[in-house]
C-alpha cells in the first residue's frame, strides 16, 4: 500500500508547491450568487446554509485543484450545520479527491481504546475512498489522552494507507499555556512531537516521511525550525500562514533542503479572497472565482520565493 | 438562565442518584431483535446500522429515563456511520430530552477561536433544545490548544445555561503520559484542572457548581479524590467505572459530603448487561431491556453503599 506521504509528495513535486487550501465556509461571507442560488431551492436553514457551503467549496475545489496538492476542509463549520451539513461535507470530500487533490480532514479527533477506533473508521479513507464514510486520506488529532490513544488511529494509517498530523504546537496566541509546560528540559509539545518521531521510526521504517504528521503553527517560526530538525521524518502541517500573520519567511523552517516535508495552509486568505481591497477592487462581487485563483497563484508565488521548492 | 449544574443537580437530587448512563451501540453486539428489524427495513449498510443505533439506544433511554439524571451519548459511534449516524445520534438526542434527561454529548471536541465557536454552535444548545442542532445539555472538550481556546466555549455556555467537560485526567492507561509531566511542582493534568477552577470563579461566582466540569477517570482513585479538593466549584465526570476496572469506592473521593459533585458513567456495563453471564442466564435473550434495567438498578445501589448519596 503506497503510504499517504509518498502520495502527497508525489502530487507536491508535480505541482511545484506545498500550499494547502483550507475550506473553511462562513454563510456571512459567501459570494451573493452562492447564497441566493442555495436560497432559491428552499428547504431548512440548515440544508440551504449546507447547500451552499457545498456549492461555495466545490467552486474552490474546481479552482484550486490544477495549482495545489491538497485541500483541508474545516470539519467544525460544516458540523455546525447538523446532519445536512455532514452530508455536504462528504460531497465535498468525494469532489476533491475525484478532482485528484488530497484530502486532509481537520477534525482535531481524539478518545480511547475502541472509541478512536470508531473516530478512524468515520474519517480515515486512506488510498481508496470508499473505505470510510468521510473519505480523508488524513486526519488531524488531539493526543492530549496520551500515546496509547494514537494507536488506534495509526493503525488504520498504516493498513489503509492514511495519514495523520498530530497536534504539537497550534497556531493560536495562547498555544504556549499547556504546551510549553517544561519538564526535565522537554516542553510538552517537544515530548509530543518525540512520540510522532517515534511511531514513525517504528511503523515507516526506512521511509523519508512516515504517516504521522505534525501541526506546528507558521505563527511560531523558531519552534517550526526546531521541529523540523527534532522529527526528520515527520511530515508538518502548518497552520497559520496569511489571516493568522505568519509570513512565507516565517515558514521556510518548515522544510527540508529539497522543498518536501511540509505543507502550508491557508484557508480565510484564499477562500475569502474576493472580499479583500485590492482583489474585491481588480475583479468585482462576480468574478469571485478569479479572485481566488489569484490570491491562491499568489500564495505559491510567495512560498516559491522565500521557501525551498519542491 | 438556570445554569447546567442547576438543572443537573436538581435532577440527581430528585433520583438520588448519581448514575450516568452511556450510549455507546457497536453493531456487533446489538440484541439480535433490534438487528433484524433494522435490517429488514433495507437500505444502504450505514442505513441500516444507524437505524439499529437509534433504536437501541431510544430503548435504553426508555429504560433508565426514571432511573437515572443523564446520559452520555458517545460521538464517535455515531459519526463512523457518516450523516446517517449523525441523523441517528440528533434522534437519540432529542428523544433523551424529551424524556426529560440532561444529555452530555461525549465528542471531546476543540478547537481555536471561530472554529471552536463553531463546534459550540453544533452541540450546545444548554437548557434549550432547540438551540443547536445536537441538542447537548453539555460537551466533553479538550484543552490542549490552550485557555483562549476554551473561551468561545464557555461564551456559549454562559449564553445558553449549558455545561461543558474538559478533560483533565482520562480513564486509559496511558494518560499519565503526556497529563502527568511535571512543571514547577504541578502536574500537566492539576494545570488544566486549576484553569478549570479558575473559569468557574470567574464566569460563575457564588455559584455551589459553575458551568466547565473536569472528566477524571474512576481509574485514578487519588488523583480524583486529590482533584475533588483542588476544584471546590467544578462538577466531575467520572468514566472508568465498571468495564475499565473502576469500583464504586474508586469513586467515592468524587463526591463532596452531599452527595453532589459528580456524575459516575457506565457504557457498557449497563448497554450490554444482557450479554453479562448472570443476566443472560436469568433473562435470555429476548429481554435484554429487563438485563439493562437490572444492571443499572444494581449500579445505582452500589453507588448508594459506596458513596456519599444525594
Amino acid at each position: 500500500m503506497p503510504g499517504y506521504s509518498d502520495r502527497l509528495n508525489l502530487r507536491i513535486k508535480r505541482l511545484r508547491t506545498s500550499a494547502l487550501v483550507g475550506l473553511d465556509p462562513r454563510w456571512d461571507w459567501l459570494p451573493d450568487e452562492i447564497v441566493r442560488s442555495a436560497t432559491a431551492s428552499g428547504g431548512t436553514t440548515f440544508e440551504i446554509q449546507a447547500r451552499a457551503f457545498e456549492a461555495f467549496s466545490c467552486s474552490i475545489i474546481d479552482v484550486v485543484a490544477s495549482l495545489v496538492p491538497a485541500v483541508k476542509p474545516q470539519v467544525a463549520f460544516f458540523e455546525q450545520l447538523g446532519p445536512a451539513g455532514m452530508t455536504a461535507l462528504l460531497n465535498v470530500m468525494k469532489y476533491a479527491r475525484k478532482a485528484g487533490l488530497i484530502v486532509i480532514a481537520d477534525a482535531k479527533r481524539g478518545d480511547i481504546g475502541s472509541t478512536a477506533s470508531a473516530y478512524a473508521d468515520a474519517w480515515l479513507a486512506g488510498e481508496s475512498p470508499d473505505a470510510a464514510p468521510y473519505p480523508a486520506d488524513a486526519l488531524t488529532i488531539n493526543a492530549y489522552l496520551g500515546k496509547d490513544t494514537l494507536q488506534p488511529f495509526v493503525d488504520a494509517a498504516v493498513s489503509r494507507g492514511a495519514g495523520l498530523y498530530v497536534l504539537v504546537r497550534t497556531s493560536n496566541p495562547g498555544a504556549a499555556v499547556f504546551q510549553d509546560r517544561a519538564s526535565d528540559g522537554d516542553k510538552l509539545f517537544e515530548t509530543v512531537a518525540d512520540v510522532v518521531q517515534s511511531l514513525n521510526n517504528e511503523f515507516w521504517p526506512g521511509d523519508s516521511y512516515g504517516g504521522v504528521g505534525a501541526v506546528v503553527g507558521a505563527t511560531w517560526p523558531q519552534e517550526l525550525s526546531d521541529l523540523r530538525s527534532r522529527m526528520p521524518n515527520t511530515p508538518l502541517l502548518v497552520p497559520g500562514y496569511g489571516s493568522q500573520g505568519g509570513t512565507a519567511a516565517d515558514v521556510a523552517g518548515a522544510f527540508a533542503e529539497n522543498g518536501l516535508g511540509a505543507v502550508i495552509n491557508s484557508s480565510r486568505g484564499i477562500n475569502f479572497a474576493f472580499r479583500r481591497d485590492d482583489l474585491a477592487s481588480q475583479f468585482g462581487p462576480e468574478k469571485w472565482r478569479d479572485a481566488i485563483a489569484a490570491a491562491t497563484h499568489e500564495m505559491i508565488a510567495d512560498l516559491r520565493e522565500h521557501t525551498p521548492t519542491p
